[in-house]
């Protein structure tokens, strides 16, 4: 598991890690296994860590007062998880966090992150870069949910995240999309029409 | 116009810039007077700076191939503009940056901002904390989109934004919000009869 989160790291970083720095990385993340249906964060709890999917898949999601469930980010295999507003300001959490296979994690909390930013290089360039890439997919996204027909934002997460239709029922990539399910059969019927 | 950035780099850091920071800082950041209806970006053109609004207002916003005008950011007075993707990736931006009145800027390109980055502490912590404050106001913006209804988008903006109601005119923020401006009459009209 460890391997995998170390190439993820040089690889995101460009920084190659030493093997001094690979022991300090592996002294502060927690390795963690968790079940289908497992909850790693809970609606009102703070979101204590920021954690990398070596295997696997979650979703986070809100439940409005009306019982609907509304899906912010999906994450599988080789993807960071997290509510990032919760985790930075250490305020409740709007947001749920399941798994939704058999998981595996490496899990870091806010103090030991912190630690590790100060400490190796490589560290601070993957979040500094992470943070950047996180940026850029929000605003893509807001984009495609501002300017977009339900056909357009399908085709759009089809492009840039093929992975997400092979891993998660059509129901939960509707919620993702802020379409109703309905709006979503359409939209697949019309595609193989064409 | 410098003391006001120094404020902003201050006030977002919780540094306090020395002498010779404030000097380096000088250095670097260009100042920069534009007129209502002038352009800092246009569509395919890559956007090489990164501004502080001194005083002033902007938009950002795509053309589809329809001549639809899409808004994905609004920057007054105390804001920072720029296309992030663009500027990080150095890729031909989908974006226009207009001025909507007449318009006082700090500006900096990426070579100058990665060196006071390097040199300045307080610029690498406004960095961060500028990235990490955008990460948190753009993934509320997504689960506003895909969770909420014309009316709760308004409200939510009108909660969160308070000086764009003040400062843009109605079809703008219906662009924003990526709802017709019909639509937005009709929620206000149902406001105003509560």
């Amino acid at each position: 598991m460890l391997e995998t989160l170390f190439t993820k790291i040089e690889t995101m970083s460009a920084i190659q890690l030493r093997i001094e720095d690979k022991e300090y990385i592996k002294s502060r993340f927690q390795s963690r296994k968790m079940v289908k249906r497992q909850y790693l964060l809970h609606q009102g709890d703070v979101c204590r860590y920021i954690g990398y999917i070596v295997s696997g898949s979650c979703k986070m999601y809100s439940i409005d007062d009306k019982g609907h469930e509304h899906i912010i980010r999906l994450g599988v295999d080789g993807y960071w998880l997290g509510d990032y507003e919760s985790f930075y300001l250490s305020a409740p959490s709007r947001y749920h966090i399941i798994m939704m296979e058999d998981t595996r994690l490496m899990l870091i909390d806010k103090k030991d992150l912190q630690e590790l930013i100060d400490n190796v290089p490589a560290i601070d360039v993957l979040i500094k870069n992470m943070n950047i890439h996180c940026i850029i997919s929000t605003q893509n996204r807001i984009h495609a949910s501002i300017s977009l027909s339900a056909e357009g934002k399908y085709n759009e997460l089809l492009k840039t995240h093929p992975i997400f239709f092979k891993r998660f029922p059509q129901t939960m990539i509707a919620s993702y999309l802020g379409i109703s399910p309905e709006t979503l059969t359409r939209v697949r019927r019309s595609q193989l029409s064409k």
